[in-house]
């Protein structure tokens, strides 16, 4: 599918909280943090999703027309309904553009860029906007110190356009309903209603079993990469870079410790911003292109796994 | 696009509660309910979200092989993590299928119904199941009557393939957010979080200024049905049958009333169902099949508004 990424852009709040801060929060020693998250660092946003999402967008637009569709991509909406899109196109001082939401929590992004490549190689839309924005501190419990230690708030967003140099080469996903509870926020909707009597405030935060997730994915997204190489007739040797979900430090290292990529060429920013949920991967790519670590004609891989345990990826060419 | 509905199903509960009880419940008489919303009843489910599209979707189904996709069109998910369409593929027994939720509220079937074309007119997928499922009688506000009399449960699913003679002709959508107060539930996600001190207990029940949306939706639905009409070289009397989201009982006779299509045209299930969010939509058009309302060859317009307020509709050829 012929598609280039026309633009980008990412909001990271100014306000920054440290593991030191967090370690009084949950009871646990920074070392003890850095060792299971890698997380040094992450932002926090004073404000909503909505508005980091259009920053992000803005960003991406510059000073080109607007788009002709808004694709919201988010791991947690601003509200029930209507869905996030609305929010960001009114805050964007846009209106008229048909929006709607993607949703695959921390896969939403490339659910999204999925679609978006479609519609435009089935000629539905020329010019098409993806923002990514989670306010996933939020959300932290902090009695469940290691999930608690990992999230932080980021939004990215993408313009997509039409192309003849520049392609998206292949997408897979996979979704493993027996890892549906790994990886949880209970409430926000019918299951777990607050008029429900067995609804509790636990059930509103963030909940994963890190341990569970990674063995599942660990296996699933190695098997991924094999297939995408071997339909593709290539060999690791031939991306030029890895744009993994910083889901963790260690789920980040293993592209390299067990996928057999060099390490420099796997982007690697959770150190500083945390696990910020659906924009963690458009984030990460954001700042490969800024810093020049991805340049037009790269082959670029975009890798991850999300809530369900859903796996995904995205080879395209830049 | 090639692409022809290949199967359908619905699930509408078995408990049936009438105008008569919800009177009691809104304080206002019966006429008072069947002038404002047309409903004279509607269905209560027992069971959540992921099992009542389930049951639509085994249905869709059949004895065929499982799809290569799922999208859950749901306007109200289940939890806010994972997305309702991993607890429909559980609840459906399967596993491995990519899957992931696509939100417009109540035209996230139109919108979906777009992507999975998309999706196979770019050779992406062959068999594309999409499930709309919501149960909106969680979210009624008594002290609100007339949205409170409106909501119903339900859940419709279809199974999409390629064709050689159906197709979808056109899809069209606007998204206004000068709407999007319009029609809301505030709570569920970052804005009226359950820890923010703001959050009252309304914020968790939809709300809807019915006269407000009726207004900015009539002329913009008018618009846009000339519009296509026009794009299509078509005239009204070249459409078979009109899928309208069961919005209202007003809404929908708005179609003859100011639309011009003759009444017998226009799907109206609101009577028995009342507004089923995402579900009114697949649910009439479901039905409108079973009844043999709709022809192999039919022209086929879905149409509809949703909270944002968005519009939306596809022409296309069964």
């Amino acid at each position: 599918m012929n598609i280039k990424i026309t633009g980008f852009g990412y909001y990271a709040p100014p306000k920054i909280e440290t593991a030191e801060y967090v370690s009084q929060k949950i009871n646990k020693s920074i070392d003890w943090i850095i060792s299971r998250t890698g997380v040094k660092e992450r932002r926090v946003s004073e404000i909503d999703v909505d508005k980091m999402g259009a920053l992000a967008a803005q960003e991406a637009i510059g000073e080109s027309a607007p788009p002709d569709l808004i694709i919201n991509a988010s791991g947690v909406p601003k509200q029930t309904i209507p869905d996030t899109s609305v929010f960001i196109q009114r805050a964007l001082g846009l209106k008229g553009i048909p929006s709607f939401s993607i949703h695959s929590t921390c896969l939403s992004f490339l659910t999204a860029f999925h679609n978006a490549a479609s519609l435009i190689a089935a000629n539905q839309y020329k010019k098409i906007l993806i923002v990514s924005s989670d306010r996933g501190t939020i959300g932290r419990n902090f009695s469940e110190p290691e999930s608690a230690a990992l999230l932080g708030d980021a939004s990215a967003a993408i313009i997509l356009e039409p192309s003849v140099d520049s392609k998206m080469i292949t997408y897979k996903m996979e979704t493993w309903p027996e890892g549906a509870e790994f990886t949880q926020v209970k409430g926000g909707g019918t299951y777990r209603h607050p008029d429900n009597p067995k609804t509790i405030d636990r059930d509103h935060y963030f909940t994963m079993s890190g341990p569970q997730v990674y063995k599942m994915a660990r296996k699933k997204v190695y098997f991924m990469i094999q297939q995408i190489l071997k339909d593709n007739h290539l060999t690791i040797h031939d991306i030029d870079c890895i744009i993994p979900h910083q889901a963790s430090d260690t789920a980040i290292k293993a592209y390299s410790k067990f996928g057999g990529f060099p390490e420099d060429k796997v982007v690697n920013i959770i150190g500083q911003y945390g696990n910020c949920v659906s924009a963690s991967i458009p984030l990460a790519l954001s700042i490969a292109i800024q810093n020049k670590k991805i340049k037009r004609g790269d082959l670029v891989l975009m890798i991850g796994t999300g809530a369900g345990l859903s796996v995904a990826s995205t080879l395209f060419k830049f």
